[in-house]
């Protein structure tokens, strides 16, 4: 299939940082072409659609999420998130069957395409259940184990790298734990095994609040950064979730092993946890990469959202109004959020990378006046403004409608039965 | 024209606290039914429109904005808000014609309609413009003074008054000034001699930042809510807007003269100013409204945003997860904000109240499953969920179309030449 995108204003998020008007080809799952200068004359194309003036760019990345937890969306949303995941969610969780993380996850993955996410970093269990939707849908979707005390092995582990690592082209699969608070020391130890054996790269929830480093230190004498740095699970790279309670020492950490961190601020605000210090990560020159966090954290899986909160927190805690740019932060969530999951050809517009791609609306009235293309992105915009989202050439949604072959009334009517079966 | 909605989950608003199955009745601009049991029999209808199990409720009230400011939107967004206003805002709008304003406004306008927004409170100049658009758009307007050293004085204020409160059914008037900061003592001694004139109520900008609070201490050796209280300016109540640096004896002057504090987060993040301290206020029991402020400031008109806003940061700054909780925050946005309007009749769906009322999109991907209703309001929509918007009985935004006659291209090309012009 080959498509031709035409009329179009392009951020292709190239270092060089311009927004032109433009065209962009995508041959099979490829860009084929982008510039504002094609010679058109013998090229066939399949499908070629006016952009009417609106955006072309990368889709956002979904650095952080656990998507099947939708069951929790909107359920419980009064209780800090210590006591919401002992008293709530672990209890739903245990009863989770791989049926229930298939159907539940459909409808986070609907969300993340009508949203104009075309990539998630997926921390949860069954990943043969996160695969086989993967597939199904076309969605790109890097696994991330997620082992703890009470889930998990780090056997299983290994077999699900080794498996889903070379199952299917939109599949990839690192290897993670949950927290160091659900993690005994034994099996950190094993995931470092692991990691050195694979020399692969390392996530995990990590300092996402106060009490997590206080019991950390009470237990180890050191801060979970520390802890899993002396234990060698950095040593290949790889990043951290939330960070919202990182030392300066936790963050020479992450420099020193080039790591990255994704932030979650909507959840980070929601559960009463605190707002990381994205400002400082930046002046480090450590990655930052974007996540929504689960859909009952959170509750919606909207980037926009998270970019615009990225920004103005950062404004707040630093007093200044002139921190953390829109430019800056629209790189976090596309750029920054594929270099953190290992999607190093997803990032930019540029021939050769994977054509997943979105189309931003300008025409509604929360853009207009267009004063500034990047600040309009990160403060007007909201899923309303996606018109379409591509992946791997692909589109999965145009217009207003979902081109996924899937009984909506149907799922959601599933998806209802399972919340009482958890519950 | 008398319209029956049906097949609907209906949320009231009315004192007692449920979500039920059913359907409303519209006869011209006012409801004249709402329940689960109607007598159909006999009942002609001009339309009858299929809710198809999605929400009715009644529209948000943006309860402070400044509409024309659309010129700004996106066009300088690192300056804190002294700086931004002198150095930017100010300037600009010392250019503005009223055909300008009356320009600018319709890009908010319609945003408002687009985003389920069925009335703003504007504090602007120009009310001439201002009144011939809600007129126009059919949009309900309570225009507010911004009376300032630098432009209209108390006397055009009292002209406006009489002017505007008796031209159209959409259109009210209240008095106001820009602020403290803005204002000399002489004018302020003016505009109180009005209110007790008129015994009206009166509004203003509020302990914004803390340099405002800060300069009026040193000023007059008081806060601005003492200074306005010790002239009077209270007397017939009002309310005040942002309130992020009220004091406890502030908010006792704010309860005994049975002020409304109107909040506006989004604004208040992005300028840097800080988080006002809501459970506070409705500790006290103040009335509490949320309005976007103006789209030079924000930069969305998104109520839904800053629902989630007024809800998280609360969570936030409070380290308690409980606190602010959807219901509240639902009842801020919609009751709290029409009583500091004045809008006594838009409130709620009740029998012979205005039929200001939104239908809301509970199938998209983002609402599923729905757990709990009013959570999902405030967590999870976002202005894409936004499937109607009625105002006074006449359906002006359905299902993704604009039902406002309007050269919207052109629109928009007007306001990026006077953007232009301003510059």
């Amino acid at each position: 299939m080959k498509i031709r995108i035409y009329n179009a204003k392009i951020l292709t998020l190239e270092d060089k940082r311009e927004i032109f008007r433009g065209e962009i080809w995508i041959d099979g799952e490829y860009i084929s072409y982008v510039g504002s200068n094609p010679t058109i004359s013998g090229q066939q194309f399949d499908k070629e659609i006016d952009a009417e003036g609106n955006l072309i760019m990368p889709g956002f990345k979904n650095a952080h999420t656990h998507s099947a937890m939708t069951f929790g969306r909107n359920y419980s949303d009064t209780l800090r998130c210590e006591e919401w995941l002992n008293k709530v969610i672990f209890p739903m969780e245990a009863k989770m069957t791989p049926e229930h993380v298939y159907v539940l996850s459909k409808i986070a993955f609907l969300e993340y395409i009508v949203n104009g996410i075309t990539a998630c970093f997926d921390m949860y269990y069954e990943s043969q259940s996160m695969s086989r939707l993967s597939e199904e849908y076309g969605f790109r979707t890097v696994l991330c184990g997620a082992i703890n005390n009470f889930r998990e092995k780090p056997e299983t582990i290994e077999d699900a790298f080794l498996r889903y690592n070379n199952s299917h082209k939109f599949i990839s699969y690192k290897f993670g734990i949950h927290a160091e608070y659900t993690t005994d020391l034994s099996i950190l130890k094993k995931m470092s095994d692991l990691v050195h054996k694979y020399k692969e790269p390392f996530y995990t929830h990590i300092s996402e609040t106060e009490q997590e480093v206080s019991d950390c230190k009470r237990r180890y004498g050191k801060t979970p950064a520390e802890l899993f740095d002396r234990i060698g699970l950095f040593d290949y790279g790889g990043g951290a979730f939330h960070g919202v309670f990182l030392t300066d020492e936790d963050l020479n950490i992450f420099k020193s092993h080039n790591l990255s961190i994704i932030t979650n601020p909507a959840s980070n605000l929601k559960l009463a946890s605190g707002v990381a210090k994205i400002c400082q990560f930046v002046e480090k020159g450590i990655n930052v990469g974007i996540g929504t966090d689960g859909p009952a954290s959170n509750n919606g899986l909207d980037m926009f959202k998270e970019m615009y909160l990225v920004s103005t927190l950062q404004k707040m805690i630093n007093k200044d109004a002139s921190v953390c740019p829109p430019e800056q932060v629209i790189r976090f969530a596309t750029k920054g959020s594929a270099i953190a999951m290992g999607l190093n050809n997803c990032d930019t517009l540029s021939i050769g990378k994977c054509a997943d791609v979105i189309m931003i609306d300008l025409k509604k009235p929360n853009m207009q006046p267009i004063n500034n293309l990047e600040n309009a992105l990160v403060y007007s915009a909201n899923p309303s403004n996606v018109l379409m989202t591509m992946i791997a050439g692909d589109i999965k949604y145009y217009k207003g409608k979902i081109l996924i072959d899937e009984d909506i009334e149907a799922l959601y009517s599933r998806a209802r039965e399972i919340v009482k079966e958890l519950a």
